[in-house]
């Protein structure tokens, strides 16, 4: 079987998007594919650590996005339905009973694959975020970085 | 003309995204391409039957997902301005209005020009939809089998 | 370096992923790429002028969506933490803190930078806008036009 490479840009950080988005990504790795996710805008927040990091110096407004973007996967929401927050544990709930793999399930099945996850570096510098607030492993690239692989890709998303 | 194959993810539920989505493909499948679009998550919605299906059993989770769920294409809402449902009868007082297809004609267009409609399996799995609830003719196929079609095609859209 | 044609459809109307299509498009025109953007439904407020303008006849409804759709690209909103339309200041600030690009100069980079900016017909018509509405030197197309340019494109994108 002929091997492809594949782009995701993932700008959503929606529960339900970020999920379409590493199915997609783990798929296309099962088949042997060459995958990269570029994380963008509020698709950050996927990688975020859950835990809180000393960072660097940040200005008040970055402070104050910080505090109130979802500190990683398992904080995400649904788009739609998302009922207050009451949304995703009623989907992990089905996920679970339906024996289906939960985000960080599918973000660490990504990794192992050999997924490449990569941070945009322009929205890091807006928002503030510095590379040990992200977790480890994830590597960071700005539009070039992703127009390279992109125009080496066959299957090219936005999510 | 060189003919070549299209791919398109309906994962949005949204009117203003599902009737973007019918119109590449049907444009498309107007120039001679061969189309698939795979409904996934709040897409599958564009694709269920209007009428109340006997389905398979259901967790509570399932039943509440359906019954919460649009049925159908005639029931789907604006992404902006949707007035609390009343965004869309003005839109299709417009669309009538200007001659242009409704979302119902459209599906129908796409179907008549051999347009290939795909349910994600995984999607109706988690959410408990059925075969018989989704409109007749409709394919199945799982995360692998839109890869292998993207691979075949020259424009892949996730919309 | 060889260079690509790229195409974007700007479905958004939304100051974060217009801002993100900005980006790509500058970026990829930057590499030497030939980049087309189609601004179709919500997306056509990036391209509308800012000033009012004496447009031809328009239905009651068509008046209606044009003065509840922001004119232009000074009067788009985030997609999520827009806090009622502060959200946008707060990121301008940020933005004009780090000296990185406004909306505004996004645009006015890409338009010197030779980015094609396409209308979609459709929506002009469905929504009532006339040429004049929309900023000078912006191209007028259908899907057929669009299709035509993604048949020769290596990346194509739906924000």
């Amino acid at each position: 079987m002929e091997t492809n490479k594949k782009t995701i840009i993932v700008f959503s950080g929606d529960f339900d998007k970020v999920m379409a988005a590493l199915i997609i990504a783990t798929g296309a790795a099962a088949m042997g594919d060459q995958v990269t996710m570029f994380f963008t805008f509020w698709g950050l927040n996927a990688i975020r650590k859950p835990q809180k990091v000393k960072a660097g110096k940040k200005s008040f407004l970055q402070k104050m996005f910080g505090m109130m973007m979802p500190r990683g996967i398992n904080k995400l929401g649904l788009s739609k339905m998302n009922f207050m927050g009451l949304g995703v544990p009623l989907m992990n709930k089905v996920i679970k009973a339906k024996g289906a793999m939960t985000l960080t399930q599918l973000l660490e099945a990504a990794r192992e694959q050999g997924v490449k996850l990569v941070a945009c570096t322009m929205t890091m510098e807006l928002l503030g975020f510095s590379k040990e607030e992200l977790l480890d492993g994830v590597e960071l690239a700005g539009v070039a970085g992703y127009l390279a692989e992109a125009d080496e890709a066959n299957v090219n998303l936005f999510i």
